[in-house]
C-alpha cells in the first residue's frame, strides 16, 4: 500500500515521535509517522504542563534548534510563570500551564504544515528486518512499509499494564490500548528490556472545588513565552491555586495501603523517584504531615481539573475519601481516577550518543522507551533521534550535542552512559555547567549549531545573530564607557552600595550584587545608547546575565575547556578492556558493556573510577 | 466513590449519550454521564457533517426541542448548504460540513456547562438491579453507581468488532476498545439482541490529491445555519470536491472480492441499504460504470480528507490500489485504511414509546443500540430518552411525538412498531406527512410542546411566537389585501403567468406557481408592511412557504386528523389478540409481540392488514 521506501519512519506520534518527524522531514527526509491513533498526537498523558525547572531550560533548547515543542506550547498556553526568578539566571526556569485539546490540536497542525511529513495510523507490531538489517515496520494490519531508518518512541505503550488498586488491565494510557510485539522481537534480537511505572492523579470537576479555601497561583504579571520565534506571548491567563494535604488526609491514604499495587508487590518496577506518588510521599516522609497540591486547570474552557501532586494507584474508593478531606475538595467529583502504568522500556546504554542502537544500524530509540519521563525529556531525545536518523542516512556526520553544550547533551550522555533503573527525570544539578546551559541562551548557544546542518533555518539564525551582536555591543559598551562617581553614586546610594569616589568603567559598578540593567538605564548614556541601537528587552537581559554573572561563567568555561581535552581522547572502537588487568574488576564490565567513546565519558560511567581512568590514560600514553 | 444517588445515569457520550445527558440535566434531573473516554465526547465516528436529507430536518427538531445538536454544529461547521432548494419546501434539507475536532470540543463545552451534569470515566461493564428492578450500574473498575433510571447509548461499541478483509479485531471504532458485559447480561434478563454492522471510508492526506482535476463544491453564496436560538452563520466556508469511480475502479476493487469479509461469508449482519459500501454499489449496481465520490475536509485546519461514497471493508491494498485510479487521486496518501465494524444491537420493538424498555422499568435505550444509523437518529432518540427518563421518575406524563409532529416521531413510531433488521436511517419518504414536517417550521411545531415540559427555554419560545404572529399576520395580510392588474400584471408577465384583468386578492396570485416573494416584494405596500413590521427573513420565508403550499399543507393536515381518531382508540393494557380467532395468525403474534397502544400503531405493523383493523375495530366496537 506504500509505493515508495522512505527514509525515516517515526513510531509513535507522542513528545518524542512528534520531534523526530518534524525533524527528520525539515532537514529532507521523506518521512512517515505511524501512530496507533492520529486524534491523540501530541497527547499530554499527565499534567497539562510545558517546562518547569531544568525541563523550560530543554524546551528553550528544543525550540533554539528548531524543534516545535516551544511553539506549541505558545500557541496552547494559558498561564506562564518564569519559575526560581530571585535565584540566579542559571536556575530560571520558563513554564506554562497549557490547554491540554490545543496543545495536541496545534501539534497536529504543526506537522501538517511539514510537507515531508506523511501520517498513517495503525499499530505497528514489529520490524521489518532483512537479515540483522532493519528495512522498515510491520503493522497490525499487516503491512510492511519500508524506510532506511526507524525511529522508535513507543512511550508508556510497550506491553502497558494500568494498576487502580487491585485491579489491572492493559493500556498505554487511561482508554488507550497497549502495543503488543516489538519488546518480545527486540528481545530476540539481543536487547535487554526492563520495567518501569509511572503514575497520574485523579482529574476533577473544577465546578465541584471551593477556590476561595485556596491559595490563588496567578501567572507572571507580564508573561513571556518559550520561543525564540515571534509567537505571541499571552495577554489573558488563567489561575492556577494551591492546597495542601493533612495528617486526616494521610490516615484515610494509608486505610488503602494493603491494597496499594505499589506496596503489596503487585507493581514490581520502580517509578519516578521524582514525582513521586502521594502514597509514596506520605510513606517516605512520614514526618510531614503535610504535602503541596497544586490545582490546575486543563484548558481554556473546560472545568476538568488536574490535581498536581497527588498522583496515586490506590483503590478509587481510597482516593476519594482522602481528597474529599483536602481543603477546598470537600464536595469533589471526579472524572476519573488516578491510575499507575507499567510498561517495557530499553536500557539506554543499549545505544549511541546519536540515540541509535547498538546492535541494531538505523534504528534509534527516543523518549519514554529509554527509561526517562517527561514531555521535555521524551521531546528532546525525539529531535535529535530524527535529526541524526537523517544525517546518518544521509551519511553525513552525527549531531551531538556535548555536556556544556545543552542539557540535552546532558540528558543523552547520562542515559547512554549510566543506564537507568528507575524513570530519569532533567534537574539543574545533572549539569555540571549549568551557569552555561541557561534558558536565556539557548539560541546562543544552540541554532549556528542546527543551522549549520540545514534544520534552523535562515530566519532564526538571524534573530540570534542580531541578539548576540547587540548583546557584545552593549556588553563592550559597559566595558568601555566610564561613568563618574557624580554620576553612579545616587544610583549606589539607593541600593545600599558602598559609594566610590572616581570615574570608572560602568562594567565594574554593574557587576555589583544589586545593581540591576533598570538602574544602569537611569543613566542618560546608557539610555541613550540602547534606544539608538534599537536594543529589545532580550538584549538587555543578556547583556544583564553576561556583564553580571562573567566571574561565574568565564570559570564554568575554563572547566569545561580542561575537560574537552579528557573529551578530545577517543578510545578505539574495538578496544579491548579485559586485556587492561590494572582496571578494576566492575570498571572492566562496566566499560566493555558501554563501550563509552571518549576517556571523559569513560569517567562518567557509574563504577569506573578516578584511578581506572589513570590506567586508561598512561596505556593511552597519556 | 458517588455518594448520592442520581436521578438519571447516560451510559455513552456519543450523539445519543450527549442528549439524553443534557435534556435531563437541563430539565432538572442530577446526571451522570458515564463515558468510557472523556476525551471521545461527541466524537463523529464516520463522516464530518451533520444534517442532510430529512436529518438535516431532525437536528432542526432537536434544536426546537430545546437539543444541543444544532447548536454545535452551528458552531463547529465548515461549510454550510440548503438541500434540494429546486424542490418544494418539504423536501429542503440543511446539512453541514463540520469540523470534527470543533464539533467535539463544542459538545464537551455545552455540557461541561450544563449545571446539573456530572462525567464519570469508566466503561459501564453492567446494569446494577435489585430482583428486576434497575438501580443503577457497574463499571470496569468495580464501582457501582447508584440511579433511579438509566439511558444506554452504547453506540457501535458492544462486542463491537472491526473488519478490513480478512482481518479482525476487537473495537468500538477505529483505536478504540470494544465495550463487554452488557449484552450479555441484558440477554440473560430477556432481551433479544441481533448483530449488525456499518463501514466507512478511508481517510487520506489532502496535500496528496489533484483537485483540480475534481468539481468543486462551494457551500450556500448566503449561508444559513441549523439553530433558531442565535448563533451565527458562517462568514468564510471551506470547499468540498467531487470526483467519481470508473469501470477501471470497479475492476481493480473486485479483484479484492474474495478476501471481503462482506462477500465471503466472515460478516453475517445487515449494514445500511442506505450507505452502502463501495464493493457493495458495484455489486448491487452492475451496470453502473461509475460513482460519485465526495471529498470533504475534517476541519478547518486538518489536510485530513473523508473521502464520501468510497465506505469499503476490503483488504487495505486493494482499496489502496482502486482510490489511486479515481481521477484526481493518483498520487493518494492514506492516513488510514476505511473498514466494517460488527456491534450488537437490541431490536427496538423491545421499547416503549418513550425509549423505555418493555421488560424493565426506567430503563432507556438510545441510539445506534436500537439498530439506527446516523448521528441525527441517535441524537434525537437520546433527547427523547433523556427527558422521558426524567418525566417518568418526577412520575410526569410521557413525551411523545406524533408522526404529524416530527420526523423524531416517525422515527420512534417506526422503531418500535416495525422493528428493525438492517440499520435504519431516516428517509423524507418514512414521513405520510412530510408536508407539514418541514425544516422550516420545527421551532412552530415542537418549542411550545417543548415548553411545556419546561425544556426549551422562555427566550425560545418568544423567538417562536415573534416568528408565528408575524408570519401570520403576514399571511392575513395577503388574504385581506387586494392587488389591481395595473400593479400585479407587470410582475406576472416577467415570470410568464397568465394575465389578470381586475383586482383580487394578493393571496391568490402570489399561490401561483414561479411567483415568489422577491416579486410581491416589489409591491409597494407591501414592502411597507414588511418594514413597519420589522419582519425577518425567518417570517417571510415562512409566510412564502405557508402562502405557496396552503393547498398541500391543509390537505395533509386534514389526512393527519383523519388518521388521528384511530390514533385515539386505544387498546386496552394487556388485550389478548389471541382470543381474536378471526385475525390472522401473523397478525395475532406480531400484535402479542409488538403490543401497539392504539388502533392506529396496530395498522403500521407490518403483517397487520387492514382486514385485521377492522377485526379490532368491530371488536372495540367501533
Ligand atoms: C499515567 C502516566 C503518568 C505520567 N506521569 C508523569 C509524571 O508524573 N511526570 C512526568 O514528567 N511524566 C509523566 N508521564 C510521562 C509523560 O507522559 C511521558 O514521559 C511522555 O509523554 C513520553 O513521551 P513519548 O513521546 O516518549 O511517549 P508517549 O507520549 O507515551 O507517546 C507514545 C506514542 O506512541 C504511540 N504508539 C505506541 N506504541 C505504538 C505502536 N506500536 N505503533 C504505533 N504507535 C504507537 C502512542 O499511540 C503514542 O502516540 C506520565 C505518563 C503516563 C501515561
Ligand atoms: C465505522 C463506522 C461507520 C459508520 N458509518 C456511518 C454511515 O455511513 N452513515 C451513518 O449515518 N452513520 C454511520 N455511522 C454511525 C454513526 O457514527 C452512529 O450512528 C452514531 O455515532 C451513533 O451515535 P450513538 O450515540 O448511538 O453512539 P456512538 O457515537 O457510537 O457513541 C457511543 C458512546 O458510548 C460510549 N460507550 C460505549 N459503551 C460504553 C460503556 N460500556 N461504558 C461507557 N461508555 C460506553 C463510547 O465511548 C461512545 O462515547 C458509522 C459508525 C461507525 C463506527
Amino acid at each position: 500500500m506504500f509505493d515508495k521506501e522512505y527514509d525515516v519512519i517515526v513510531v509513535g506520534g507522542g513528545h518524542a515521535g512528534a520531534e523526530a518527524a518534524a525533524a527528520a522531514a525539515n532537514l529532507g527526509s521523506k518521512t512517515l509517522l505511524v501512530t496507533m491513533n492520529l486524534q491523540t498526537i501530541g497527547q499530554m498523558s499527565c499534567n497539562p504542563a510545558m517546562g518547569g525547572i531544568a525541563k523550560g531550560q530543554i524546551v528553550r533548547e528544543i525550540d533554539a534548534l528548531g524543534g516545535y515543542s516551544g511553539i506549541v506550547s505558545d500557541k496552547s498556553a494559558i498561564q506562564f510563570k518564569m519559575l526560581n526568578k530571585s535565584k540566579g539566571p542559571a536556575m530560571w526556569s520558563p513554564r506554562t500551564q497549557n490547554d491540554r485539546m490545543r496543545f495536541a490540536e496545534e501539534w497536529r497542525i504543526a506537522l501538517e504544515k511539514t510537507p515531508n511529513v506523511d501520517f498513517y495510523q495503525d499499530m505497528v507490531s514489529g520490524l521489518l528486518m532483512e537479515g540483522i538489517k532493519i528495512v522498515g515496520v510491520k503493522t497490525s494490519l499487516g503491512l510492511s512499509i519500508r524506510s532506511k531508518a526507524v525511529v522508535l518512541t513507543n512511550g508508556t505503550f510497550l506491553n502497558g499494564l494500568i494498576h487502580i488498586g487491585d485491579k489491572q488491565f492493559g493500556g498505554g494510557r487511561s482508554g488507550e490500548k497497549a502495543s503488543t510485539g516489538i519488546t518480545e522481537q527486540l528481545v530476540s534480537l539481543g536487547f535487554e528490556s526492563g520495567r518501569m511505572k509511572t503514575g497520574t492523579p485523579p482529574r476533577v470537576d473544577g465546578r465541584s472545588l471551593d477556590y476561595s479555601k485556596m491559595i490563588i497561583q496567578p501567572g507572571d504579571p507580564i508573561p513571556e513565552k518559550f520561543s525564540y520565534t515571534p509567537t505571541t506571548p499571552l495577554k489573558l491567563q488563567r489561575d492556577c491555586h494551591m492546597t495542601h494535604t493533612s495528617q486526616l488526609v494521610h490516615d484515610l491514604l494509608k486505610e488503602g495501603f494493603d491494597r496499594s499495587p505499589m506496596f503489596n508487590g503487585r507493581i514490581k518496577s520502580l517509578g519516578p523517584r521524582y514525582c513521586p506518588s502521594i502514597e509514596d510521599k506520605i510513606n517516605r516522609f512520614a514526618d510531614k504531615d503535610s504535602h503541596q497540591l497544586f490545582v490546575e486547570p486543563e484548558g481554556w474552557n473546560t472545568v476538568e481539573v488536574y490535581v498536581n501532586g497527588f498522583s496515586t494507584s490506590l483503590p478509587e474508593d481510597v482516593q476519594y475519601k482522602a481528597l474529599k478531606s483536602v481543603v477546598g475538595f470537600e464536595n469533589v467529583k471526579f472524572f476519573r481516577p488516578g491510575y499507575a502504568i507499567e510498561y517495557d522500556y530499553f536500557q539506554p546504554t543499549q545505544l549511541k550518543h546519536t540515540l541509535e542502537t547498538k546492535l541494531i544500524d538505523n534504528l534509534y530509540f527516543a523518549g519514554q522507551i529509554n527509561g526517562t519521563t517527561g514531555y521535555e525529556e521524551a521531546a528532546s531525545q525525539g529531535l535529535m533521534a530524527g535529526i541524526n536518523a537523517h544525517l546518518k542516512i544521509n551519511e553525513k556526520e552525527n549531531f551531538i550535542l556535548k555536556r556544556d553544550e545543552a542539557y540535552i547533551g546532558v540528558l543523552i550522555d547520562d542515559l547512554i552512559t549510566k543506564g537507568t533503573e528507575e524513570p530519569y527525570r532533567m534537574f539543574t544539578s545533572r549539569a555540571e555547567y549549568r551557569t552555561l546551559l541557561r534558558q536565556d541562551n539557548a539560541d546562543l548557544r544552540l541554532t549556528p549549531r542546527s543551522y549549520a546542518i540545514g534544520l534552523a533555518n535562515e530566519d532564526q539564525l538571524k534573530r540570534m545573530e542580531e541578539k548576540e551582536n547587540n548583546s557584545n555591543k552593549f556588553i563592550d559598551f559597559f566595558r568601555e564607557t566610564s561613568v563618574t562617581a557624580e554620576d553612579i553614586n545616587p544610583i549606589l546610594e539607593s541600593v545600599g552600595s558602598a559609594l566610590v569616589n572616581q570615574t570608572g568603567k560602568m562594567f565594574k559598578v554593574f557587576s555589583r550584587p544589586n545593581v540591576t540593567m533598570d538602574h544602569m538605564l537611569q543613566l542618560e548614556n546608557v539610555s541613550k545608547f540602547v534606544a539608538e541601537g534599537d536594543f529589545k528587552r532580550d538584549v538587555l537581559e543578556q547583556t544583564e546575565i553576561q556583564v553580571k554573572y562573567s566571574g561565574y561563567i568565564s570559570k564554568e568555561k575554563n572547566n569545561a575547556d580542561k575537560l574537552q581535552r579528557l573529551e578530545n581522547i577517543k578510545i578505539p572502537d574495538n578496544f579491548d578492556y579485559s586485556k587492561l588487568k590494572s582496571l578494576s574488576f566492575e570498571a572492566r564490565e562496566k566499560l566493555n558493556a558501554i563501550r563509552p567513546v571518549t576517556i571523559s565519558q569513560a569517567s562518567r560511567i557509574s563504577g569506573v573510577s578516578p584511578s581506572d581512568i589513570s590506567v586508561l590514560l598512561v596505556f593511552m600514553g597519556r
